[in-house]
């Protein structure tokens, strides 16, 4: 892990960008965080395309960084600047053709879309987390926070540093999660955007109904994809204060 | 508006029964409220049997007291020592007669159930409201929090002074509710026990979609009809605290 700049954000927060072999990342830590005080860890995913997301990131971390948390976040595989990812871009493609064509969304397509993303995403998290958690300021327990959603739930099952998960139901669900999902039984706290015009309700709902956790919540609030309301952040902070702290 | 018992509890809420006309009741107050500074009241609804709910109706009104809000409930209408309802008892028997047979609960038997209920119970909730505002240490803004569903969907219809609600899905919800539904524009808080053995899920859901608010939230959590858990009557309380602050 190499750290490519820093700064110091107004609220005391450390911005730092980094980079991990080729996989670029950035890395908040609060004032507070120190060897001898190392802060919990936030896992901060989004759906690729670090630059564009960066304000949102940046917003999620700070909030976590008033709460005492480190936050961390890599680009996905094939986002950004990252290389091209022949297998998703493909799909991709045929998914805006059915979208377009207003057609059903073939589960092959999602498969082809998700599944070789979640196989490369999850073990860069996961390398990331050993050089993070290898960092004196930072410590455990390790919560992800957001979306792929694919991702989140992979990782809830084959990571055992990660003790909480704040998932972002609204992107399309392979149907081999359900089974992966009733693997989970780590406390989640799932967010769903009631009137999202990109995401499938019904299957949002029954994904949650899958869920092994003895711990789950749903918060389902109106707005489309981007537009969590602000309590709902707030909740969402409680839930990792609640678990991390 | 008659008040028969009085007592300060040791976190300074002052706790007082009263009679209205023929409905017991019970009154909890802040130690900060007063004439010069009223508080605002939460109606706190629930399934009937105010002597057997009372631990439960307490603990969520001084929970309120300690956000500064007054808490009132009053008696359901054939609930605890009041005159037997009868239609609602028939509804109830040949409710719990289709329960035991297995059979599905026609849609004619929860009419018969909840409306005359709900036909008798608000204007009731809407006298109570008047003789506690003309209380000198009581204010406005009105919450209305708890079951029975459907009267909390007619109160926040038909009674403009209630400006937010906590309403708990988990009772058999009525057709023409749906319809009512669509007209509630408050800000809505909605609990829905996803595992309530004696809940229509799939009801709650499609309720917590009818209705017209801008701003409402549903907040699913596991356990049974009585086991929603401490963090979700925080979040509930949060949400009275944004409101009707």
């Amino acid at each position: 892990m190499r750290f490519t700049s820093e700064q110091r954000l107004d609220d005391g927060v450390l911005e730092r960008e980094f980079t991990l072999g080729e996989i670029p990342g950035i890395l908040w830590t609060p004032a507070s965080a120190s060897a001898s005080a190392p802060a919990p860890l936030i896992l901060v995913g989004h759906p690729g395309g670090l630059h564009k997301m960066r304000p949102r990131l940046a917003a999620r971390a700070r909030r976590s960084g008033a709460d005492g948390f480190a936050a961390a976040t890599i680009e996905l595989p094939g986002g950004g600047d990252r290389p091209r990812f022949a297998v998703a871009e493909q799909a991709r493609a045929d998914l805006r053709r059915a979208l377009e064509a207003g057609e059903p969304v073939d589960e092959e397509i999602v498969d082809r879309l998700v599944l070789p993303l979640v196989e490369k995403a999850v073990p860069e998290w996961q390398t990331t987390l050993d050089a993070l958690l290898s960092l004196p300021e930072i410590g455990g327990p390790v919560g992800y926070s957001g979306g792929v959603i694919a991702i989140g739930v992979r990782l809830a099952v084959v990571e055992p540093r990660i003790s909480a998960a704040v998932l972002f139901a609204g992107s399309f669900v392979p149907r081999t999660l359900f089974e992966e999902a009733r693997q989970v039984t780590i406390p989640l706290h799932v967010l769903l955007q009631w009137d999202d015009e990109g995401n499938d309700r019904q299957s949002a709902l029954d994904l949650f109904d899958a869920f092994g956790s003895k711990e789950k919540t749903l918060h389902a609030n109106m707005g489309g994809h981007t537009g969590v309301p602000e309590f709902a952040g707030d909740a969402a902070a409680r839930f990792f204060t609640r678990h991390l702290s």
